[in-house]
């Protein structure tokens, strides 16, 4: 099955690319390795979000962050080369805008984590690490840095 | 000297890889690269420290969480390839749990430089980079992200 | 054109090289990639810069901390294997010491962004990602960790 039929079976609808500000660019690709620029969630429920985890957000909440920041991703890669260019999820790197006291960026980012094993399946299998950023851009709850795998 | 045999002569052993959560892998390898997950000290003293630097621990306690959890990094590492398979320590990034306050993230990170240089020799000598995270995951206080090169 | 040749034009006077402590090293190479250490801003106005963004600091300043940063980053390659070198800037990412509060880390950012375009051109163009740092080694305000391709 094809990674588009896959997204169209999990109900998944790739959004336009983001584009980076002017002076970089979504992705530099050096032989089969892809270099992914941080993503974070643009939109949900109509707004874009703003505010920390542990602080205006749920774990929960944060869950859903990293699971569309990982949508912006895929349409990064979409966009750039088709998703079924994709040889494997190499790295994530979570930056969870957070309180000092939270505890659960892991779980945070276990919602990019789970969307790649859905849309990839084994290939989706990742090294990865996170942590807590004392703020972010714009208040981004969540920025998911990548790197892929290229056939 | 057989890395192994360099071990026992520095008196470090091994404990089990530690298991990432169910969703992800220990590690990625793209040809020669090596890309491990995060991983931090997950026992000193019988118990699984938790605390940021410059409040709860002291740089010097911080250098003992670094080097733990650069030998979590090396438990990975025999388990997956063995330790002889070890062409170069490529990059370390240390994410240090930190006051806002706290100004030595390098000194935190050295007990994993220094570790990766003692087990390693030459070609333990690796690009690094530090910063303080504003919270870790279980509030734990050093979290090294690290690439390897394998022959 | 040569990149010297760029770099007169551009007025920019590259600093010695800043010496990594001993431990470790300015750069790995394998093969193409260039995996260089964590730079940040040694001098401005003959002073090392000590604070944070949103705190000491205004973003305008940032933003040339950020370049000073990038500029160390050039001093690096040019000690290590001559800026002519360079196929690709392929990866910036920026550690910002930051407040809370601070919202405008790509801004800062844009400094060793842009520097990148003035010296590289096209080549420049690279992949990048930003956070919040609560606290940085020596309370550097920026720091920049960085991948290149060679030629």
């Amino acid at each position: 099955m094809s990674i588009e039929a896959r997204l169209v079976e999990l109900g998944i609808v790739l959004p336009k690319a983001s584009s980076p500000a002017a002076k970089y660019a979504n992705f530099v690709k050096v032989d089969k390795l892809l270099f992914v620029a941080g993503k974070g969630a643009s939109e949900f429920e109509g707004q874009t979000p703003k505010g920390k985890l542990g602080q205006e957000y749920t774990t929960k909440e944060g869950y859903q962050f990293a699971r569309l920041a990982g949508i912006e991703i895929l349409a990064v890669l979409q966009a750039g080369f088709g998703l079924d260019s994709v040889e494997r999820v190499v790295k994530l790197q979570g930056f969870i805008n957070a309180s000092p006291e939270f505890e659960e960026h892991h779980k945070v980012l276990d919602g990019c984590s789970e969307l790649m094993f859905e849309v990839f399946g084994e290939k989706g299998s990742h090294a990865r690490s996170v942590f807590g950023a004392v703020s972010l851009r714009d208040n981004l709850p969540v920025i998911v840095d990548s790197i892929f795998q290229l056939k």
